[in-house]
């Protein structure tokens, strides 16, 4: 039931961004995730997300990245930009930039670190699609920055016209069956991309209507979530939950890493890189500091996951 | 997909308890809700929840309560009796009550008050557990109890036969996802119900492979929700998401009342009361203090929404 | 700087309910425990408060606990006795057994479990001081009620002369500073006990103008305590820091259970219970359920602190 | 009882940075803030904290406030300059243009957006000490980063010789006093500055053992904490109290932004910039996007409240 007016559909991967051991961007790494990616069938390519370490790289790292991803995509399907920064002047001038590289459209969060409230947040979004041309998406995390974007908030900028669509990395699949239809109540014919960022509630999100999915896992298993969208247009339910029932053990990979020692960001992104250097994709599992990359025993536990999996 | 296992499937309404204009129980409401579910083919009840105010009530109260719901059941859907205290002997004091009443399963919440962790939560519900004969089921309810019961934990206790299922009100579909799986993986064998306390993700969580619902709205429209839970059964996921829409839609009710003078727990039970009264079921929508009934203005809205679903 | 109007000030230890083996009160222990108290010279008993393990215990043992207390205490100080109950009826039932057997004043929560807001909190507070003859203190504490208690909602209810003081665990020392002035500036006249419930800033807190403490940790140490608020009064500012610096230290019994297997509770009334134990006041360290008793190597480090503090 | 190891203590304003209407650096408000500072007798200038509004700045409006305040300063006082950025690289990039302008010292926060956890904290604490020669302060502040650094790992950050000091913006003086003492205990020989940022509890944490303050107020107010600073030295508590009461007052500024229009970080800077351009200090109370300046019957709050502090 995706919306004809979604933009945005299916699945768009969160994609990493390879490292190489010196912290620089490892371009033939990136450029050969971006190709497994695309010949997998993606939808699009999320670029500087949270998964791709954003808010660890400096605008330079950031261009370069994108430049690689936009090159490789060669056009052949959409690529978001994430500009990921805590206020507003600092996102217009990584809309500029992603606009000037040649994204095809954006995302953003709320404001983080300087407290603010549904006020600024509005001004937050209205003022980045004021400056832009292109389409703003938003990215609702409120782990990461504080802010649930409520429903009536997005209904809000949904109908006018304000943004295109959610990345709900909220956590509140509650909310977000309630945005669908709120959106659909109250601004029927608005372009309007509903995107959920959780990688084990794919099919029934599909199912509550959403437009398609940002799972970082993608990374790892493109193939599978493209399988999971496919069944799930078909409206072939049984096999959607038998894909997705596969690929929520395979995000067990993010349990890999010891709990004593690591926290949320090192366990994600660095079960995913582990992952993808484990298949062959990426070069190095290095991450940006202050996260560690997987050691020896960690990736042995990603390995297993990935055998059970069916993809070694 | 409910597992052959799961000894509590199906719909099972967590009823409000209707209160006279001096705040006693109201006996010839209640049974007449009672009678209302029962006409509808609800699989269970669920006395005494957070919906049937059960922490406002005295002891006196909920077994008078408890009393009228198992006699107008009268055997014809196993009864489910909440057995909320801060504290383990006053739960264990509830379970046998609830026995000696004649209640069939049990249900309780982590040690509240108290700053716990997960050692001191796994000795509560082991030492409930081992204190009674009858089924013993976990509701997570972070909001209310500030404990999220963990994958691990619930996986453990389901081993263990400890308990025989999870109401899941914790608003974390994505944990409540790889609980299922958990579960199917780690203890194959184990009775175990898994119920969604979440009224507007039933279609998408019965996909996902729940038993089941513990929906407060159920209380005013019994009959969606059963319709709801046959479609799913069916297979037949096109009419479940239609149904399902059209009671998120009615969930509406809970935004009837003012924000700026009232908070979670007035908006929804009062809602629900006042829908209840509304179509007849019950004579008034009084509430426990501190709560508020809603006024005449949010009682319209309320009406607005009922008929709106077609239910006036 | 105490308010002249402060019905209750000074050293008010939240004292710790003894129980025997079996898990019910200890009374010669308990008596033992009011007497070393009263000998050190404190200024009021709080019994029955979240140290005294409340929420833990039936009515009946809430009975006989303050029923001992209060027949130890013998009027030489007043007796405020905790009605800590998740809502405003069950508060309400235990004012009314206070007040029956005996106590001087009455310290409640904000309403808990259940999701409120301001005006049910506001509500609650002016419902419970209505239905009873006793002072009431409003007890501010968000860790384990989720409601932090506003500088405006208290110093209205103080202004309106439903609540005699506050005691404050909220850890907010800021809101607290600000209370006190917001009172004096607001309510210049009335009656009110600004008693500090955090035992390591009681000479900070009694320098920005605080009646009076109720430090958990003056049940180990109240002769401490006294000397500390003697100091405070006499305006030796040198030797209140002095004081309290060594009881800061001696706090540190808190951190004495394993981190790994016990949570803020056990930790802290647990070790508390222990080291009385160790000063032989009282017979047993056991807690209620789902707490444990400190094992003998987590005693032993109580044993440490203690002789470092001179107490053994 | 300041430290004689501390390096930097007293009163150590975080100035706001002036804003033109369009957004831009006013540097003439800039120098006359930072001149009335120095006459006041502050010990030491904090630029590019909270209050200076450093996460909306670009990397070159920051330069150039940082170069202004240096030079204007002269070398009078220390200036430590905010690096306040989400990740350990780009907070290495400013401690680097830090030093390269002329900065005595740096302040960082925990990383921040990403989720970590304290080995995470501590390794980016480590990385950014070994990438300069500057002095480090860290700067706790879960508000904003969601990260209280506990006392344990701040203590092993001063006894290694990592961190400097503290600028404890943590709301919870209770673990600041335990800091102090772990410190004391744990690295008596170790340079540790402690600095609060709480304005309306300098008194009571100077009577703990602080080696001084951050207050944001100080912007507005730097005589009168000058004053209260120089009599808690003095050991005139007295004075000292009396003092803080007035400003404890006066910071009631904050609420003079509409509640309902707007969220924390509007309602602080905004009134510390709304006050100095009343008082004739700065030429406008714009602010960065999405906050927004207040109004003018806001204005006129802030007025009322410089008129009773005796200020205008």
């Amino acid at each position: 039931m995706t919306s004809p007016t979604a933009r945005f559909a299916g699945v768009v991967p969160p994609i990493v961004t390879p490292l190489n051991d010196e912290g620089g961007i490892d371009v033939a790494s990136l450029e050969r995730l971006v190709e497994t990616q695309l010949e997998a069938g993606v939808h699009g390519i999320f670029a500087l997300g949270s998964s791709g370490e954003t808010v660890f790289l400096t605008d330079e790292q950031r261009d370069r990245a994108l430049e690689v991803i936009i090159k490789t995509t060669a056009g052949k399907v959409p690529v978001i930009a994430g500009c990921i920064e805590p206020s507003t002047q600092r996102v217009i001038d990584r809309a500029d930039a992603s606009l000037r590289l040649g994204a095809d459209a954006l995302v953003t969060t709320a404001p983080f670190y300087a407290i603010v409230g549904p006020h600024e947040t509005e001004r937050h979004f209205r003022a980045v699609a004021a400056a832009t041309d292109l389409p703003l998406l938003a990215y609702d995390i409120p782990a990461c920055v504080n802010t649930k974007l409520s429903v009536d908030l997005l209904t809000t900028l949904v109908a006018g016209g304000v943004i295109a669509g959610v990345k709900d990395s909220s956590g509140d699949d509650v909310a977000f069956r309630q945005l669908l239809l709120s959106v659909r109540d109250n601004a029927p014919d608005a372009a309007f991309s509903a995107l959920t960022g959780h990688e084990v509630v794919v099919d029934a999100m599909m199912l509550a209507g959403a437009s398609g999915a940002v799972p970082g896992l993608a990374n790892v298993d493109p193939d599978g979530y493209v399988r999971l969208h496919n069944a799930c247009i078909a409206g072939d339910w049984d096999a959607a939950r038998t894909e997705q029932d596969r690929l929520t053990r395979l995000f067990r990979i993010v349990g890999a890493a010891d709990p004593a020692t690591t926290a949320g960001a090192t366990r994600g992104v660095g079960a995913f890189k582990t992952a993808l250097q484990l298949l062959g994709v990426i070069d190095s599992n290095a991450v940006s500091l202050p996260l560690r990359p997987l050691d020896e025993a960690e990736s042995g536990r990603v390995r297993v996951e990935l055998e059970r999996a069916g993809l070694l």
